[in-house]
């Protein structure tokens, strides 16, 4: 089994291993169909991903079939799997039809059955070893939920280009917004030298899917700024090692200002001619150690980081100078949105923080050179747990654009609530923006159909931390998961994944499975009905944003409010009476937006002042509303827990357990959310609850 | 001029001498007067404070009169100064009458013109090397403000025995509540070895008469811990012999858990043999470095610091222990009392955290050793800009106290804001708590003479940090200066000691006197008008307290509330229908506090919950006045601008723009208090200010 899975046995029971953790399975039926192939893996192909995928394959169906198949060159078995890449590898080629061999494209993969009177050969092939890589794991993943191998026999190959994971990791071992303990690239400004760890991480991402990854902090700071200096390259560099032998690509946050910092530059000015050469040095010695190096990552003014603003120079100067350096090696820029104005008076109410991209970047469509990305959050405010969709997405029309999810729970409890994010990311990835007419889906906008972009993606900032289980709370891995299916293909549903994920990751068995469904595919909303209503968001401690403060951004410079008074709550934008967000979407969106009535009741606060007494769709009033989501919420969070309760026995004990603490902390939190929210509206409107709860 | 002021030319146009800046009297008559005795100086002894004495004499005399004495052991003029203490010198205890030197005491001092045909003799004596310091601080001040000499003939001595800083200081470097800089102390987890800024600091304590510092913050963590321990004792006991050159003897904080982290026994348990036995051989070990070691100053059972609950021990059982082992070397237990629960609901309306310390130690009057103190904030809660007296004075009858103010402006603008806090402080000691019928007043508790305590005194905590100034803003010296004054001598007026303050640290000139005078006078009053409103407190940012935040403590675990809603705001503090704190009180002082009509309307919100359209005196409602003050207080923030525009010429140049940056910065601050307040208000009530004022 050589080099997987160093640590899998010893963390097995707390989720080390996480979907990847074969257990062998117990339909005798299927384990003989699946087995009849799997005695002999015939191979013909050396390289580093070869070698990685044979190494998969062989373990994984040592662990769910309990055999060790033959491998060789030649077959010794009539019925045999038969891996590699039909571009190098004759035999393979020979068995497949050129049209199939186009439609794999360059990261796609065949699985095929050709049966001769002879023998029987299960292909599994891509055009490249990358490919090849993503079949063997979408077989593994067949067997390993007990499909019937037919389901899986064809063509697939992932959606989006670009599938890349934003790690906030910082040189000290620090994780922005990390929520599973401390950083495995780094520590104590050093990069981590032990690969056992990483290089299981490596094979998590691979068997999703993932090409990409980002192993800095968006925030690039003293130490983390010379991460690309000889200092630190050769490290870096052993990193890409690890991740290229699963086809990963490896990427940096940089700052702006190096050619200051580093440098020792009078100017970061990218229209500079001294500046431009820096880099272009720069990239070719980051080349020099890493020859696949993936790109860079920018965090440009925002949020006090340097950019090019300094130099009444704009965004796209600032991108193309990097892009034009990075080109010549297939090197990308990815260039993020999160631009808005940080030092904010709460007392101008013209001032719109979810206008900001959208402003700073329309202008400048079109600007940027073929290898720039623009890298957009999903929606115009931070990753709350509600907020419509970037305008950008659909109003773009010639830049490339990366979707930007946040896997890491910040606004969504932080791993200690049970928050599935995958039914939101879906309800963004299926929403009609109206760029191109009706069924100009984000989803389409981010793959680079609609726009025919030659570069395009989806990236999540990462959860994982270097706890046994990864991510904390050992469900919050459902996210990873979840983020990595839909990057390759967004037409998944939640309940596929969800069911994909529970039978890989806990069990087979029907009950489990159902349950934990159930349990993930409720727990967005649930976490929504007792936090901040109907999209207004914000009502979280500053800074560490975990837990509810009304009130805690509302006087504050970050341009979050919710405007509440004892009349209302909500803030006005519209273009009639606000400050006009709704206006910078596509026609046929905006005019759902405009009006309270036809808005959307989940985002009806985050475009509308209301009253308190209006009535919703329900019949309730608005205050009503906020009472029962609260009260309810906490009633399904309680329920959560009863849900899992009656797994016992039918999990492993230590996840048991763990699971079933977190969900009870869970409750305490809600009720605590339920209480601050209700008493502050009741002593804000005295209105009491019609149904005479308590209410402190 | 030896060791004096070695940074003073340096920083002097900084505000680095405070009011210890000699320049020369530009007043020719009173000149001549003082030259006649300052030519010459007597001494006859020998010791490090008296030459302490003599340095500083001499260093005054130059600076304020431009001669330079002669220092000699006979006389060689017929006009001369005599310093020294009478019980060592025979020539001066010849000069003096018996009743003189018994009145004088241990720490106080004689000023007194002896004629005869042949000599004029002025005589600074103390019984002590102590009482002779003071005497020539208390001579050079005199000249230094231009006094006649006649009026300070006599006597003085201390009105408290125990007149201490507290050092919120970490062996890090950095200060808790610190806002000027780093600590003086300590760096990098090392005591600073340089001398000089030490030096100059005790010069600057000894010249109020200030006689005790504890140098470590009270929240003793893992390094401070061990400066108990030969690790550190040796440059701990370099800092006593620095403070002991000017009177002060040194203390520590101690981690009441010490016997387990140093000791490695497995319990403090102040009962425990072991423990006893640990704590006497400590105790022992560090008079062995500092024979004249003050003792310790113990926080326990305090926000999360351990103490004798513990082991099921009460604070009496944990200060006795401590206190047996220091008794043979004259050394004191320091005892805090802010001991309360941190982890409170805001649910629950029947805890009242402003109970808490008389709750906890009321039952253990009586029960404390003779050489232990309890340390008491002046108010209940925690350093507000405006409280009622703590109950513990004038409840404790049989236990030494001390006065605990905070000098350092953590929630009185953190040496942003102009806040002079002596006004405050009189008010306090000038409390009339009735424990033994009309006019037992708090300073009367505080001296120990009301209740014959053998010990008592005051505390402050410092406000000074390794900053230019020492105090960040240089008016926040007068800070350290009137809590020095006080300590002394707590029935100075407000006015006298701005006074004496302006005319020692800027000038003589009656402008600059009347018009700084003015502003620290007018300072306390103008910030509380613009922050939170009669007695409610805590509307800051939590954590740092710096700013305006209504509902930043509102929903937390601190038991600081406000309990607004749309009616009313204030909490229920009387014993009918509250949570009874009020009935802590004396029955005189108690009887004012339970009705809103006759409680001071200063403390309304304190002790009630009252509606918005409640009158006060004025004629005003509660929410007009809410909004009339925090109009007014900004008015008034730029008044004080104003009033400082007028000194420019007047004052150095340095400091005039120094101050004027301040208070600019101050204007906006006030500004964004008005603004936060108002609008809460307004949004809580719906209520329009009568002048129609923006309200945001």
């Amino acid at each position: 089994m050589s080099r997987i899975g160093a640590n899998s046995s010893k963390y097995d029971a707390l989720g080390y291993n996480c979907w990847l953790g074969y257990h062998k399975l117990d339909n005798s039926r299927l384990i003989k169909e699946y087995v009849k192939w799997c005695k002999n893996i015939i191979r013909s192909e050396d390289s580093d991903v070869i070698n990685t995928a044979l190494d998969e394959l062989k373990n994984g169906i040592h662990g769910l079939l309990d055999i060790n198949p033959i491998i060789s060159v030649e077959p010794v078995m009539k019925a045999y799997l038969s891996i590699g890449t039909f571009s190098e590898n004759d035999t393979l080629d020979a068995l497949l039809e050129t049209e199939e061999k186009e439609e794999t494209g360059e990261e796609g993969f065949i699985i095929k059955l050709a049966e001769t009177d002879e023998e029987s050969i299960l292909i599994i092939a891509g055009k490249t070893e990358k490919g090849l890589l993503y079949g063997v794991f979408s077989f593994i993943r067949a067997i390993q939920t007990q499909n019937n191998l037919e389901n899986i026999f064809g063509i697939e190959k992932p959606a989006n280009q670009l599938r890349i994971l934003n790690h906030w990791d910082n040189l000290d071992g620090s994780i922005e917004r990390g929520y599973a303990g401390k950083s495995i690239f780094f520590n104590n400004n050093k990069v981590i030298r032990k690969s056992d760890r990483i290089r299981d991480y490596a094979r998590l991402l691979a068997s999703m899917g993932i090409n990409g990854t980002v192993i800095n902090n968006v925030n690039v700071l003293k130490f983390e700024t010379r991460l690309i200096t000889s200092a630190y390259l050769p490290d870096v560099a052993r990193l890409a090692d690890l991740f290229r032998e699963y086809g990963i690509r490896l990427y940096l946050s940089i700052n702006f200002a190096s050619p200051m910092e580093l440098g020792g530059l009078p100017t970061a000015d990218p229209l500079d001619e001294g500046v431009r050469e820096w880099w272009k040095k720069k990239i070719e010695e980051i080349y020099s150690y890493i020859p696949d190096f993936g790109g860079f990552l920018v965090k440009a003014d925002s949020e006090n980081r340097p950019g090019p603003f300094t130099y009444n120079r704009n965004h796209a100067d600032g991108a193309n100078m990097l892009a034009k350096a990075l080109k010549g090696h297939s090197g990308i820029v990815i260039w993020r949105c999160f631009v808005y104005n940080c030092m904010q008076d709460w007392r101008d109410y013209s001032v719109d923080r979810a206008k900001a991209a959208y402003d700073n970047f329309m202008p400048l469509d079109g600007k940027f050179d073929e290898n720039v990305l623009l890298q957009i959050k999903n929606g115009p405010m931070d990753f709350q747990v509600r907020e419509p969709v970037s305008t950008l997405f659909g109003g773009l029309r010639e830049t490339n654009q990366v979707m930007e999810f946040q896997i890491t729970q910040e606004y969504t409890g932080q791993q200690k609530h049970l928050c599935w994010l995958v039914p939101m990311w879906k309800e963004i990835l299926d929403f009609d923006t109206y760029a191109k007419g009706k069924n100009t889906f984000v989803k389409r906008i981010v793959n680079g159909s609609v726009f025919e972009n030659k570069y395009s993606g989806i990236a999540g900032v990462a959860n994982i931390g270097d706890e046994a289980n990864w991510t904390g709370f050992q469900l919050a891995q459902a996210n990873l998961y979840g983020f990595g299916r839909l990057a390759w293909n967004p037409d998944l549903t939640s309940e596929q994944i969800t069911e994909e994920w529970v039978r890989r990751t806990y069990s087979n068995n029907s009950e489990v499975v159902n349950i934990i469904s159930e349990m993930l595919l409720s727990s967005w909303k649930i976490y929504e009905s007792y936090t901040s209503p109907l999209g207004i968001g914000w009502m979280v401690n500053p800074n560490h944003h975990f837990g509810p403060n009304v009130d805690g951004y509302e006087y504050d410079k970050w341009g979050t409010y919710h405007r509440a008074d004892l009349r209302g709550i909500g803030v006005d934008r519209t273009s009639a009476s606000g400050t006009g967000y709704a206006g910078q979407y596509n026609k046929e969106v905006e005019e759902g937006y405009q009006d309270a009535g036809t808005c959307p009741e989940e985002l009806l606060l985050f475009f509308h002042h209301i009253p308190y007494n209006y009535k919703l769709k329900s019949g309730e009033t608005l205050i009503q509303y906020i009472y029962n989501s609260h009260f309810k919420g906490v009633e399904q969070a309680i329920d959560l827990k009863n849900k899992w309760l009656s797994l016992k026995g039918m999990v492993g004990e230590e996840l048991f357990n763990h699971v079933k603490g977190r969900l009870e902390g869970q409750i305490e939190y809600s009720k605590e959310w339920r209480d601050v929210i209700n008493t502050y509206f009741f002593r804000k409107t005295g209105i009491d609850d019609e149904q005479g709860r308590k209410i402190y």
